[in-house]
């Protein structure tokens, strides 16, 4: 089964910059990684709700394949002071889409 | 600019049932709306952070379509006790997409 990956970043605004460095490197480990799909890092606008200042959407063929790639890697966004990451793994239940 | 709401939610575990007629109910308000793109609703699979039970990942086709279905209406989940949202609105800063 298909499972996407949301993970909210909270990301104290003196580590941006590093942060942004430390995702591109993450993503770099597994861009190649079999069963992976895509990934969006979106950046919060600002202009609502701003407790997540990043959220990482990322798509997997199944949930082993994501497993694999971080058994043996802990992503480096995890490893900056003050970042705090909330990576679950979720289904789609509901989708609504009138110009589909 | 197209926006992406990212509306993750903490659901109290007997109040699910309620929180998905809530969501449906929402997204009957605003399905017809001027600017609307599309709306997915995700639930956690359990198999890693399970901080929120349900994500809501929406397109619109600016933030003002967006505010304007909100201005005189609270969606249906924010008035359940022990629900807790947090609507960002985001836009797309990195994409990697090996097969695109």
């Amino acid at each position: 089964m298909t499972v996407t990956l949301i993970n909210s970043f909270i990301v104290p605004q003196d580590e941006e910059e590093a942060f942004l460095q430390a995702w591109r490197e993450t993503v770099d480990h597994f861009a190649t990684a079999p069963g992976f799909v895509q990934t969006r890092l979106h950046r919060n606008t600002g202009l609502n709700d701003t407790t997540f200042q990043y959220v990482n959407i990322a798509l997997w063929q199944d949930v082993e394949a994501y497993r694999a790639v971080f058994r043996n890697f802990t992503p480096a966004g995890q490893r900056i002071a003050g970042v705090k990451a909330h990576p679950g793994l979720y289904e789609v239940i509901e989708e609504v889409d009138p110009r589909g």
